[in-house]
């Protein structure tokens, strides 16, 4: 059994890695020669692996995931299949299965969900497309989820991958919000010692015990009042998709877009909103704000 | 008629010279000797005016307001009346007329609207108290309440005039906040040209047309951006009462706690939250957030 | 000086009277026979006309404008002008006038706001579109507008008519949505007798003091509690459209998101996320919530 | 070693079982006499212990708890303990640790997370009290603990127990909320097959693996869509206490009040919110609302 690996960086490399300590043959491609790539270029990989080829494109989204899917259609044979396990948008996935199928090459997308902890532990995986494609595939995705008998589910369709993948990544902006909403209320009230040492204790036993909770705990041993971490965060378009897929659907969402937003002022947004309240706060009460 | 005034700032005063306008004599005392008081202390205010009495307590809620009634408590007669025009918070209301009935001297809590331009333009007046109470000092509120039909209101037993300024308030804070979202919105956007001419056009046939957007375009003749404005705004106590009063009735007020937290936050709030969730991003993707 | 008007609905019909009453000429079409139209076809509204033409399209955003403005490229000539005075998305703006271009006919989006009130007050109007088409159509506009200077305003170029309109009624969410709160917290207090008589009260001389507040005194007038009006509201998409402009634009808009789920909440939204609490309450907790 | 566990429910019940099945005598009441209970009044219960005592109060917040402890002033000695394991308030604490405190008797605050899963997994303890009192309860507490190195804490001074378990209650709010959101906008999209298989697959290998998700994949097995599940959620106080301490130390919480509203709006809440906007819009808009 072999695959493609195109994209060789933390997640690529990784998941490289896991396939091959499973017995499958991977044939890595990274535009990078400094890095371990096995051919110097998407023609070669093509060319290196046996028809039907299954290859995985594992490139950040947007722009070089499209050129690569557009160059793949150009290099791969009917009935070949390929793989996005990047951050795409749901949205784009039909797009790129349309235009692959126009040479009759298959597509699955797939939510991959697990970060660093992903080489050790797994990587919990969230496919989209047809049912005969996610069965052709499942060989992969089963030597990359983790142990144990979750963390793989075929979710749907085309795009229903990266769709839960990215609620995924809703819930997660969501409980880290309320973890952060509790930690902050207890740092700033007298009648708690020791925050951080209160959140760890809830690791077992609790209703809030989760892997989150265990990484917190990590944190906190090193900088138990978190002072050494920046009190701003970067929002990385995931949750900030399912807001939108949630308004497209009638659906609230107030926890997370509360989430979303709080990321989002940490990095200066909200701030002309800011000044038409000081404006209208001079004008009718002469309240002169300092900034 | 008569009334003392105690408390000459920028509200007091300018309320004492509404008064005066409307033919009624004022007796304005404030503890700073550069003000223009007419007597040096509060007994010798209680002195000059005829019993039966009605002061008018404008002074800074919480100590200074405390203390000034207590001090009228010892200084005043039985039958007299004191009026809370302050920003005080409700719950303090009820005892400060138990303290004062303890001698026989009544009380009215009114919560006071307009700030700078009330001189002019008149104040929004809302009234809380026995019937007999609010008809006693009605002639004083006539007189400071705005030219038209509306701008006082009885809303309710003693504690109801400061409840209902402090929902005024609130919806003040809701108000100024989508105003603020609007403008931001549109200060984004490539298909604004000038949003602050926009908001101004509002003024006349819209739904949104509103005094509020009076002031805007009062702001913005001078300083279209509002670049000039600091992004921060302090929150002055009476939305966050709101908030608390809502939960306790079980009354879900979304809007009016998004703009007070825009508020907090505009002034560092909410950053340990934000550590947090620096921190999980960190140990789980390896993501180092530059501050 | 004469214009054609396509759609003589409520909206339509009242705009076209106020046109006439200015001296204007109108050729008014409508698709229904039985309405006040003055020609029984597209093809006819654009005979009756002297080239160039000016034709405002009042119909349903979606399709039914859509279908009209190709339904007008066939019938138009280079040098006619098409104004879109509906509800649509702004992001359709720029296809109408792309399609509109090929011919050589000029486009102009207007976002009109005013209600049934318009007729009489006259109507508040933001207009998108190249400089030149702007003035072509001012002097329509001006027959439009309210009495006084404010009411109308060239937004920016195709497209920002619409996108001020948008902000606008989302902004008239958050005030709406900040008033009802207020009134619900009041509604629930033993301290404000009559919550209806105090909103109204702070139509003079408050800072919420709004055509907003004006249009509640009426409301209350007749139904003080509101009890006969239905607790639930359906959103017609220009909030929600600014929402998804503010998520593109990298803007929190907290206030105006709260308005929205309020009313899509009213109308059963949000069903799922509750029967996922109740689920795992209990679970945990062996709560068995009663419906 | 003994203590009494005054209140036999389903909580105090078990955690009986829990102490003696770690050999620890316990003497038990509960007011009902249909409980196990070993004595039938307060008064037996101090008489079969032996001072100084330990009473661990296991009874509903508020009344019961008051006068629990009123009662036990009154019969215990010097020296002897009383432990609060309800769902007291934390501004609660400190009145009752001064009540016991005029009669020597010390006071510890314990907050417990486990629900009916404690009896087998064991109690997540959160303790608020004086170093010394703590360590005198400690070995109870080790008892009730799940095994495992966390699930105990010493959070703070007397309120600290309960405050921390009101935060931990309050994170818990928001990570319910976060999830049924997420299943909630995967309901509504055709991308999706099955949202509950979704979660479910998410227990291992990814970000969101939680017990939480854990207890959501049991309700799911038996009910996938949750259809049979209530659409409504009681809110039981403590994410409530958060958001008004959090408010009192100026801390935003809008994820967990995002909560707390779905809740509340759930059992009919802000119906007049929603009464105001219809009225309004029905006023400038001519829109009947049906319900």
């Amino acid at each position: 059994m072999e695959i493609g690996m195109i994209g060789l960086g933390r997640m690529g490399g990784n998941m490289a890695t896991r396939l091959r300590n499973h017995g499958i043959t991977v044939v890595g491609y990274d535009r990078s020669p400094e890095s371990k790539r096995d051919v110097a270029s998407l023609a070669e990989l093509v060319e290196k692996l046996q028809a039907p080829r299954v290859v995985w494109v594992m490139v950040p989204a947007g722009a070089p995931t499209d050129d690569t899917i557009t160059e793949l259609k150009g290099l791969l044979d009917e009935g070949d299949l390929v793989i996005d396990g990047g951050n795409t948008k749901y949205l784009d996935d039909a797009r790129h299965a349309q235009e692959l199928s126009e040479k009759g090459i298959h597509f699955v997308d797939v939510g991959v969900s697990g970060g660093v902890w992903g080489a050790e532990r797994g990587y919990a995986l969230m496919a989209g497309g047809a049912q005969e494609d996610y069965e052709r595939v499942r060989p992969y995705l089963e030597a990359l989820k983790p142990e144990g008998e979750n963390g793989l589910v075929h979710a749907g369709p085309v795009g229903g991958g990266h769709f839960a993948k990215m609620v995924h990544n809703g819930i997660e902006y969501g409980m880290m919000q309320a973890m952060g909403e509790g930690f902050d209320t207890m740092t700033h009230s007298d009648l708690i010692d020791n925050p951080a040492e209160v959140m760890a204790s809830w690791r077992d036993g609790s209703v809030v015990a989760s892997w989150l909770l265990d990484l917190f705990a990590l944190a906190a041993q090193q900088d138990p009042t978190l002072h050494d971490m920046p009190a701003v965060a970067d929002e990385s378009g995931e949750a900030r998709w399912m807001v939108e897929a949630a308004l497209e659907l009638g659906v609230p969402v107030p926890a997370t877009v509360a989430a979303l937003y709080a990321r989002q002022v940490s990095r200066g947004a909200g701030s002309d909103t800011l000044r038409v309240v000081s404006a209208l706060r001079n004008q009718f009460g002469g309240h002169i704000t300092k900034a």
